[in-house]
């Protein structure tokens, strides 16, 4: 329902409608729990908005030759926010109030300050749960005029398709926003600071996507970055020298950071570090009562993520039971034509963890036979695991359906199934997912052809993680 | 290599170069064990060259547009089956024959006859493994002419596409041809003798798919056959009344049986049934040292079939072990658009089961937020889980990525993880795949809501199973 009543004390004050507030108030009422849920903008957040609901919206668009792409992912969008503003609106338990919320200093109940149209108001609540999301990060550029600069804030308010189009960072935003505007024949450079694409993932993605990409005319430019725009020209000169000419628009994807400002966490004392509130993996943050959620913990910057956390945070709230469990792997996935999946540990802990005691298996689509009917050039799935139990570290994947495969593999590391358990699998043929079958004979054969070398590098390796400690 | 010496006891002789006979021939040489390798047509089998891997080629070529979709498909077919003769050609361990064989009475070593172009002659071997594969099932059509008529074993020679096609038969051969041919701008119908479509699965895959035809413009005449066939007028009357005018090409596709003849199984003692040599799930037929596996069997009808018994053959030849642990789940897929998928018990063995203590949890494509970007209109995944554990009995889905998302269901009933066991798990948002976390919501919504109740269901259902028994 609409509005709330500043008197009464509800069992949740939720700040921000995105994924991670939209779990928290559904999860709660579900409980039976009245919760307020506070937002200045859209319901829906920037999934539903500015994210990945239009982004893989315009992305199928690009794909099928929708006459007007733009048009037709706003009108799908528009359509789900206001399904989902609809069903908040007339929910029961969730009482939806408009404008933007601060903290203030700790009491019983706690307080938030929500400054709407019609002024100030209070919230009364035993527990506030912070889901502010993130915003992108915005860097100047010299020269470059603000009419010509795109963030996925504004690209989807777009009427025309840009003749051409630099995409400044290599990530996950550029690689999808990439894939797409090819599709609708814009001209696609891609400007990344680091020496490879998307370098938070396994350096064999970053080449594989790289050379997918080129085989598409995507230009991608490397260890470099604009440093200055001639807007007479519309020419981008890059800090490796080169430059890039006709730029008719330029798409800010550098990273994004905590939406935090205008929240007063200092007046209530709540913890912030680099990437946002400092909050563990129930959402609990360094003061009682208070949790955070999704973007705004730097924890995770992915919808499922929000929305995961989000889950556990209910059920720490609404459940006086003791709060045990790991939580579940994230998986995460680009939607880049090839797509890219990853889960398991990050390239960083991965870097952290001793050589000893663990292998890599890697195996390319082209080299199996749907591949090869397919013609599918680019792409493969490689896993990291432990020797002798196969025991999964990580994977990644680069091909077709890579998203909807990933989670065969979140399910081996969340229940504990080694490539050695997934021997003899089966999968139907010619599926894609083959190459799981595939890894686990590759990983049978190197063990089973020596069982106790294999057991002693195993240990080896265990030993060697201890000693890293 | 080439050729066999006629003296010499080989540890198995294989008859039929499928892809049951490469699992065998192959999976036992890598036990450093000498076969041979018994062939009268193309090494590969139908698979390779008339089956798996022309068939997905087309449906690829027909969605890709090339310009010669089936020129591409015999050359891609070509260059894969010359590949895999020449590494049957080229094996140190395998000795390969052509010709056709025939078994002969019970004797040590066995003896297999081998009718080459040159003659009979002898192969002498530990072990015989029938993978004769299997053949498709002629129906004879008053007033048909030959030339009119395509089975998968035709259909790849094709020079020309067909204007109008009538498939007669409505399971998976016919729903991939209907998908590729309506893809290349052929009319196509099908007839089909029951009264749905692909009659095996689930009823709900029958409408569905027969929804997903009938919006691409594929005519469906279920309930009937074809009468006669006017040669004159090209019209196939139909059993129903109707009439099917301007008829260029009728594929039959009502079936398979398995390729038998010939091989002198009555001399030798081998017991068959209905569908073929009466083989258990390790390959092991009545003769003890004969063994069947594939279509020849009738217990499987697909590569992936072949190959997974056909490894569990190999492990019980050449390893002296208990032949202990059960088969894995054999998933089913088929590449028609919207793909199909399924695995677990089928659709008899779930009638067989008493109602009492499952229920079924089914969500379509089209509610979750990825059908909702990509206008995904018809698709769903069902799943029968026991009530209370969440243990899954069967899946089956219909949608994109089907055949990629149903490991995850074989990878629960091979692993033994509920439903139950899946709430919480996390797929990367908004992939198809989420349909999974969605489904173990529902079930833990329905379970958790009333605990009791679903446990006394769920030991209702397991006392009348033991009673049905």
């Amino acid at each position: 329902m609409i509005g709330h009543d500043p008197q009464r004390t509800y069992k949740a004050a939720v700040i921000g409608a995105g994924s991670g507030g939209l779990t928290l108030a559904v999860g709660l009422a579900g409980f039976d729990h009245d919760v307020v849920l506070i937002e200045g903008d859209r319901v829906g957040g920037d999934c539903t908005n500015v994210g990945c609901i239009p982004s893989k919206a315009l992305l199928h668009a690009a794909a099928a030759g929708e006459t007007d792409p733009l048009g037709w992912v706003r009108a799908r969008r528009d359509e789900l926010a206001e399904r989902e503003e609809a069903e908040m609106e007339e929910h029961e338990r969730i009482h939806l109030v408009r404008g933007w919320a601060r903290l203030t200093a700790a009491r019983e109940p706690q307080v938030v300050i929500v400054d709407g149209v019609d002024g100030p108001s209070e919230v009364r609540a035993d527990h506030i749960i912070v889901c502010g999301g993130s915003k992108p990060v915005e860097i100047p550029v010299d020269g470059l005029s603000a009419e010509r600069v795109l963030t996925n804030e504004n690209v989807f308010d777009l009427t025309a398709v840009p003749d051409s189009i630099v995409l400044v960072g290599g990530g996950a935003i550029a690689l999808e926003m990439a894939t797409a505007f090819r599709d609708l024949g814009t001209r696609v450079h891609i400007v990344e600071l680091e020496d490879r694409l998307i370098a938070t993932e396994d350096p064999l993605v970053s080449s594989t996507i790289n050379d997918a990409l080129l085989a598409r005319d995507v230009r991608v430019h490397t260890g470099t970055s604009i440093e200055r725009f001639d807007e007479a020209t519309r020419t981008a000169h890059l800090a490796d020298g080169t430059s890039i000419d006709d730029v008719d628009r330029v798409f800010i994807s550098v990273g994004r950071k905590a939406r935090i400002e205008g929240l007063d966490l200092d007046v209530a004392g709540v913890d912030t570090h680099r990437g946002g509130i400092v909050a563990d993996d129930w959402g609990r943050t360094s003061v009682d009562g208070i949790w955070a959620v999704g973007d705004v913990t730097g924890n995770t910057q992915t919808t499922h993520g929000a929305s995961s956390i989000g889950r556990r945070a209910v059920r720490a709230i609404a459940l006086p039971l003791p709060k045990v469990g790991d939580p579940r792997v994230l998986p995460n996935a680009v939607y880049s034509r090839p797509e890219i999946a990853s889960v398991g540990r990050s390239m960083r802990e991965m870097e952290e963890l001793p050589a000893a005691g663990r292998a890599r298996y890697v195996k390319h689509f082209r080299d199996i036979d749907r591949g090869f009917t397919d013609d599918v050039e680019f792409g493969f799935v490689a896993v990291d695991v432990e020797r002798f139990t196969g025991k999964l570290l990580r994977a990644a994947i680069v091909g077709p359906a890579a998203a909807e495969m990933i989670g065969m593999f979140a399910m081996m590391i969340d229940h504990d199934i080694g490539l050695r358990k997934m021997f003899g699998s089966v999968q139907p043929y010619p599926a894609y997912a083959q190459i799981v079958g595939l890894l686990a004979d590759e990983f049978a054969d190197d063990t089973y052809r020596n069982l106790p070398r294999e057991f002693a590098a195993m240990v080896r390796g265990r030993i060697a993680r201890r000693l890293r400690r």
